[in-house]
């Protein structure tokens, strides 16, 4: 059956328009990494491109950098090159801080926004149930601090949670753990629909699948990019913020990056235009040129075969591990193609040792507590040889 | 007289026990660089190691690096490096996020602090008057959400702002204008008088004199590491809490790096023990990494002998301008030392055309409105014959 398996990978692979995009990475011989979803693979013009801002813009140019290689304005410049990648319109996406940081000046700028008398019983901010536990956590943060309640709800139920008193809904498009792919533009209709304002976190969609921000009515957004957009580890987060909201956020987090006239130096805090006003401080640059410079690799790259790529990906290798391991063994959790991301999850018994035999035998992917066995298929660099040979050493480890 | 100047500054130049520092710089050549108090000069050995961090940690290693190449416990590792620079025990320094998300961080949990009963009438925070804006902006913010008063206060003339209801008040240490020093231990004892706590932001001391936080009796302090700690452009903050408050402090932003089991990934937030409850999200790596290889050139330094070398130098430029420049085209702002900091600032008409023309004559200082000139004095890498030159071009300028 592995013969098959692997003449139908060779196949796919020959095949594949975009296999050419590997050659934009730099990844260790002899290794299946599928983490992409939690740290993207090195792309290959990073190197160079860093020591030139060390050695150059910083070493030589020194402080003229800030205007004369444009890192005032690169959260700004950078924020529109990843917006085409979210299906968003030039000027309503800036990079900057963590997520977890983007999600706390969302979630308040949201919550201000409803100003009007009968808003003041807009009491409660509705959470995602299964999110990525740092969104809770700055969630429940904001809501203390907005005096509102929190509510976390299933996306799956997340009618039921819906009220005249919700004033802002945070969910995941993706599913951190299961991989499951949410319907952002329906779930936003819904929101809407309450009159309550609609907050997207795409750190597991961005880079793995078409996102339409606009085209579905999000108000605000945020994401990573260390993940399927490849910026290296930690690299900063962005927020999106409909152009239409923008004149009106007030967000928590007002630093000198965010005033109208920063070099003005004046006492009383203005906020700047447009997307510029949900900066904060000073922007920590060598991470944030070290992104600008991975995300050539998506120079002339169309999102939609990223997704058919995926799509086959994650579907071949959920084949292949059925058809390899035992089915008591394991468990898939992920959904069927096309309700999920760019993961798949896998359930057993003792998956914290599993992943580490498996890392030992170099196929990467990482462990989720309490049974989850993630692997990230970014289709710009993973082939389907490796989502077969991922398979095979999962069905050796689990023998 | 700029022939006996020029002698003594070359018999410095030729005593100085720091001089062997600037081979640890890469500086432009004929250049006077006087803006290591915007931004530091590059650390020569920081370029080899940001490339290992990218091409070997993040390329190869890929994600085993957060345990194999300790990054997950680098903020709080390059934290007890910067902690002897400012007189901090181990454990009391994290390092992560801007300096305006570390003012928001410290005063939200200063405030906190106040849990008795009795302190519900802590009803102001005192933000020094005189403030690079940004920690104003943030601190109104910080007040705001926690429903305190802004009160804005001049450290001269902190006791009249100082009452039963002050929660908390945020200084700086050296003024980012006239580059005056505040008494440290003074001020924090009077702050405590009144039941308050003092939190200081270092931004302009650290690195460049010494600094006594545990001495001080401080409660909280942050600073940015990018000028005179030479971390690189918009390197990370870093916050300092004192050990004692480490287990009562309720920080706004909890995200998961601050989580007492992060990789459970609990639902509920628990905060860490010590200081990485101050943490946030993931930490931009590249950028904090960079900081740290810049660190190394802090090896064996003394800090009083920095801080011996500045005043001299400090006190032999103004020396050189007074006796260079005409006394009506110039003012020195800088207190005398030692009530200064590491730089000079001089006020005079139409000084941004002034600063321009300096930088293109490569004395490089900077310009802060609306009538001044600053100049910082790095004494790892700069001299006193760079002191001199700088007073020559000025009058050349101005003349």
């Amino acid at each position: 059956m592995s013969t098959d398996l692997a003449a139908r990978a060779k196949a796919a692979d020959a095949a594949d328009p975009l296999a050419h995009l590997r050659a934009r990475f730099s990844l260790p011989p002899d290794t299946v990494y599928l983490d992409g979803n939690s740290l993207g693979a090195l792309p290959a013009a990073v190197p160079d491109r860093i020591a030139d801002v060390v050695r150059r813009q910083w070493g030589t140019d020194l402080i003229r950098s800030w205007t004369d290689n444009g890192w005032w304005a690169a959260p700004e410049r950078i924020g529109d090159r990843i917006a085409p990648l979210i299906g968003a319109a030039p000027g309503q996406v800036v990079v900057g801080d963590s997520t977890s940081v983007n999600v706390f000046r969302a979630l308040v700028s949201a919550v201000r926004l409803h100003q009007r008398p009968q808003d003041n019983d807009r009491s409660e901010i509705v959470v995602d149930a299964t999110t990525f536990p740092t969104d809770g956590y700055v969630a429940e943060s904001a809501a203390k601090m907005t005096g509102r309640t929190l509510v976390p709800a299933h996306p799956r139920a997340l009618t039921d949670a819906l009220s005249h008193r919700t004033a802002a809904v945070l969910l995941n498009h993706v599913d951190f753990r299961t991989g499951e792919l949410w319907d952002m533009a329906a779930l936003t209709e819904l929101i809407h629909g309450v009159g309550a304002y609609a907050i997207w976190d795409l750190s597991h969609s961005a880079g793995a699948l078409p996102v339409d921000l606009d085209a579905g009515g999000v108000d605000l957004a945020v994401g990573c990019t260390y993940k399927y957009l490849n910026g290296g580890p930690g690299a900063p987060a962005y927020s999106y913020a409909r152009a239409e909201l923008l004149p009106r956020l007030e967000q928590p987090l007002p630093g000198w990056c965010s005033h109208r006239d920063p070099f003005g130096m004046e006492a009383g805090y203005r906020p700047a235009d447009g997307v510029t006003r949900l900066r904060t401080g000073t922007p920590e640059m060598i991470s944030l040129l070290t992104l600008d410079a991975a995300l050539d690799v998506w120079d002339g790259v169309d999102m939609a075969s990223v997704r058919a790529k995926s799509l086959a990906l994650t579907t071949f290798f959920v084949e292949c591990v059925r058809a390899l391991v035992p089915a008591d063994r394991i468990r898939v959790l992920t959904p069927d193609a096309p309700r999920r991301g760019s993961q798949v999850a896998l359930a057993c018994t003792d998956a914290e040792a599993v992943m580490t035999a498996l890392i030992e035998a170099r196929v990467i992917g990482d462990y989720r507590p309490p049974d989850v066995l993630r692997f990230g298929f970014a289709a710009p660099y993973v082939g389907f040889a490796d989502a077969l040979r991922a398979a095979e050493v999962i069905a050796e480890v689990l023998a």
